[in-house]
């Protein structure tokens, strides 16, 4: 795993050449005052989206599916192993579930089911 | 020229394999209704940004990142000669800086400037 932080101002990758042989955490900092000292001083690499034109940064939303955008596309073209196992994948997509719907553990309930301890745990 | 619209709906492109050999003029269109009939009728091409995960689809300012961004990069890495030439650049500028500030032409005005027609126009 290695802590990637989004920064204009620290020397760093783009979503080009960004390597991705290990998992990505992506930090994204805020958009006035970017990342905290604290994720700076733990990142292990850092990376930029380069600029063009007249705007002066992206906005945060806009940084981030550029980011999430090429980097999928680069795991997709590349030999990498970089999907979920599915189990893993169902548990993502059940979280998901489960937080989308209002009172789940109830409605669970009344059919009789628990959810699974890592879901029961977000209610 | 060509024109491209953003569609989800009918068959087209991707972001990696839109053709650039021609001027691309992007069309977004809005969020719920898409771009108009006329738009499509009149489109030399379209382009569909792949989606993955819960979301049904981009803001249209993240989508529009997400296209100029890598249609961007791919002219980088291309042969083709896709830039402005410097003095559509240098008049692109002024265009922007004439209508960023207030009041531009009375400000040329008195230092004894008067914008070229093409600029004088836009006030």
């Amino acid at each position: 795993m290695q802590i990637v932080v989004t920064s204009p101002h620290a020397e760093g990758h783009t979503p080009e050449n960004l390597p991705l042989d290990r998992p990505v955490a992506l930090v994204m900092g805020t958009e006035f005052s970017g990342a905290s000292d604290f994720m700076m001083s733990h990142a292990d690499a850092f990376v930029e989206i380069p600029m063009h034109g007249f705007a002066e940064s992206f906005n945060i939303s806009v940084a981030a599916g550029i980011l999430m955008q090429r980097l999928r596309t680069r795991l997709e073209q590349s030999e990498l192993a970089w999907k979920l196992h599915p189990d893993e994948h169902a548990l993502l997509n059940a979280e998901w579930v489960f937080k989308s719907v209002r009172n789940a553990k109830g409605i669970l309930a009344r059919h009789g089911l628990t959810p699974p301890p890592t879901l029961a745990a977000l209610s």
